[in-house]
């Protein structure tokens, strides 16, 4: 099985391609540039947006549902937005199908034209604040938290399954506030919390930074994002979350009451991430062996494989077994197939990333011993089954831990300071990373380097230091460092 | 608040709006037919959603998730599907907008028109069969359980929050069997796990039971459902259970090679419940002065109120309350608005349904005492705040436990046997709620039925004794009672 995964060093691309499918994460669908997401796909996105749930929820934050559809001319209403979200969409025109009269099938009737189209979201600012007028009279009814986990749609050209399809899976948070420093502190937040999340439950080390003009959300004011490096060397935007100033207050003529009891616009901000942190998983942690999954976020933490197979005798054992685990909140499965054998289940078992193998044959039985095995390392380690739990609560945290090590330290040895384009185009191609480079502030001189190197900053970090230097294309004098990097 | 509310016997149908509306579930949106959930009621559809998702994985089901789009060219796959759904359903015809030369916004771009319309889901049987003729080759790959949490569009013309919208919110599963039993057994099942979490959740008994052939889901061999009523007399469809037999497989060349070595079309099932569930617990429960959640659903359970307002003191006893309650597992809030009145709360909470209400002022800490009061029959009692946590617990499963009871008797007590069309008519309109009647199994005569009487068959029960009687409009012979009523 794991024989199939064409190697990374040979073809990163059909390695991406071949773990997404082998591990049955997804698939491309009939439909162009829709996926269908298998079980064990869903099951870990489950325990991602389970996890963001809850860190939402801590935050402050409820969630809602508001329509699939947006009115064409919503759109229209904020003059950025409109260039961003309206060029590529799934357009509705009619609301009804007719038998063909000439006998062809179906056909759309040509009577059930929609008096104006309507747009399936590709997100939701424009009909969430053209709501929220309604409900914001004063600063009484403010803030407004809200999050919305649904599906929304772009029409992309060109689609890799959870990386870019035409329909994903995301939450959308939407929140209104009677400040501008109120809504700052809520986007900053709303980074922090997908930062630590990628960090924590993902064990994706990601740096957090702002977006240039150039590379905002269309309609935001600021545009926060977290920036994750894959094994090739290119970046990978995990999420955004924006200041939108009062833009769509305006647009949607949003206005409230202020404590001094004068008319104000509405502050926003918007923030999501989506399915897409399915392939950065994928991507950060896996090898040529397969999917590999952290236990935080693995639908089944450790599988239990009899050897040569099961019998009662085992069944008993690999029970105690359960119960110890199950007792320390780990999930466990026992492996009762009687068909295939252990080398076939072992290479399964690494192919769908699961953190710890625990097998056994009678020997073992008879020392008291377990044999257990991480798939991050693939090291095996006897272990007396005596304590059992304990070992795999620790082992499990231990991976987690070097999941996150091993990302962190590949992705700090690929941020690389260079100062000038020779150095630049030269790093990009031999060892790609982020480059740390000064840059003139133009958006015209971003947009060149784009075109000479294919890179794009991916931000200007947070927490950069001020240090003056000259421009790596221009010569033009600048203040800090940016990293610019290759991405997805 | 409560004033505002139009009463039951006034006009029934805008009891229900004003419910909607002022307990904060739902709102229409700018989009036709297309509701907006807000934050309360989104929490309440949550909870439901949580308790389907844990009974569906504790069956054996799991979740994946399939395109919103479906090819047009699908739905005419299935000869009666496509003549349920196809009628009504929102038709994305292109895939781009772009700036109207004549300078008039936006319009639809004529040349990005699609080479097939898409049908944005009304529901998924076609997508999903269309996928698993590609996941099944043989029995070993069967049965596949899978359910997806989804929105769905069905272009009604007619649409009332909750009840009938154009988008809503539901759950499908579908599975895939090698045999015509196992199918059925499915089909049962899940027709039992929707009247358990009817009964046991949401307090709303149900009466499980197949729909005629008329009734039947477009593509179904067998349609069971679970009926409940409501409060004016009449019925809800609350859950669908359906078995497809090979209709789909057959439609979609679904074929495996059973255990004999032969091919044969694969069985099926699928089964859903919607947002629709939440008219439903609506109007099981609620009263003229607003909402009752039943506390198995409630979001919060236990509302704590100081009088006449909250005081660092007030604060200290509340805390220990809380502690006491959420040791128990109880969600509990303590209003710390110093704005509002007690009287004005105490309508708030009663419009939002929270269950439980815990009131104290300084006279009642003398006496270390609180008053507890109960929304479903506003009961007020004063109880020791030693135990305090004891008591809740006990009060709420005794609160879960007589809403049941209350709707249960009322349901009993309107299900009316009739022997002739005079006392069908004159039953239906002077007391409503489902009419026992023999019926001679022809759709003709339900149709008439239907014309004279506007009651449709809601089911034929499963625990139905045979009974040897003539139809009550034809006098034909008849083996069984069915029963009729008229139904949301």
């Amino acid at each position: 099985m794991a024989k199939e995964i064409t190697s990374r060093s040979e073809d990163y691309s059909q390695w991406y391609i071949d773990i997404v499918k082998k591990a049955q994460l997804a698939e491309n669908s009939a439909v162009r540039g829709c996926m269908v997401i298998k079980p064990y796909g869903y099951a870990i996105w489950e325990k991602m947006r389970d996890q963001l749930d809850r860190m939402f929820k801590e935050t402050g934050h409820v969630n809602a549902y508001f329509p699939l559809f947006i009115p064409k001319s919503f759109l229209s209403k904020e003059a950025e937005h409109v260039e961003g979200f309206a060029k590529e969409c799934a357009v509705v025109t009619h609301h009804r199908l007719m038998n063909d009269p000439n006998g062809s099938g179906l056909i759309v009737d040509p009577t059930a034209k929609l008096e104006e189209e309507l747009i399936v979201r590709p997100t939701s600012e424009t009909i969430i604040w053209n709501t929220y007028r309604d409900w914001i009279q004063s600063y009484r009814d403010l803030p407004i938290l809200i999050n919305q986990w649904a599906n929304v749609v772009r029409w992309e050209m060109r689609t890799r399954l959870f990386l870019r399809t035409a329909e994903f899976l995301w939450q959308e948070g939407h929140t209104a506030h009677a400040t501008r420093q109120e809504a700052i502190e809520e986007a900053l937040q709303m980074q922090r919390v997908y930062a630590q999340f990628a960090e924590e439950y993902m064990a994706m080390p990601v740096i957090q930074g702002a977006k240039t003009p150039n590379e905002r959300f269309a309609g935001a004011e600021d545009t926060l994002t977290i920036e994750a490096l894959m094994q090739d060397g290119k970046a990978l935007q995990a999420g955004t979350s924006h200041f939108l100033g009062q833009n769509f207050a305006r647009a949607f003529e949003v206005n409230f009451l202020n404590e001094e009891n004068q008319q104000e616009l509405v502050w926003a901000t918007s923030w999501g991430v989506s399915t897409r942190l399915m392939g950065g998983l994928i991507m950060t942690h896996s090898d040529d062996e397969g999917l590999i999954v952290p236990p935080k976020l693995a639908p089944t933490q450790v599988v239990i494989v009899p050897i040569p197979k099961p019998s009662p005798e085992f069944g008993e054992v690999a029970d105690k077994i359960m119960r110890e685990l199950r007792d320390k909140g780990i999930s466990v499965m026992y492996d009762q197939d009687m068909k295939n054998r252990p080398g076939f289940k072992f290479a399964e078992y690494e192919m769908r990333g699961i953190p710890v193998r625990i097998a056994f044959g009678a020997r073992d039985l008879e020392n008291n011993q377990l044999e257990v095995a991480r798939r991050d390392t693939k090291e095996k380690t006897s272990v007396p089954i005596d304590g059992i739990g304990n070992y795999v609560a620790n082992l499990l945290d231990e991976i987690q831990q070097n999941l996150f090590n091993r990302a962190k330290a590949y992705r700090d040895s690929h941020i690389t300071r260079v100062d000038n384009m020779d150095d630049f185009k030269q790093v990009l191609a031999e060892k790609g990373g982020f480059i740390s480079a000064h840059w003139d502030g133009t958006t015209e001189t971003e947009l060149k380097i784009k075109e000479l190197a294919k890179a794009t900053i991916r931000c200007i970090p947070n927490d950069n230091e001020p240090e003056d230097g000259v421009c790596v294309l221009t010569g033009n004098p600048s203040k800090q460092r940016v990293l610019f990097a290759m991405a997805y």
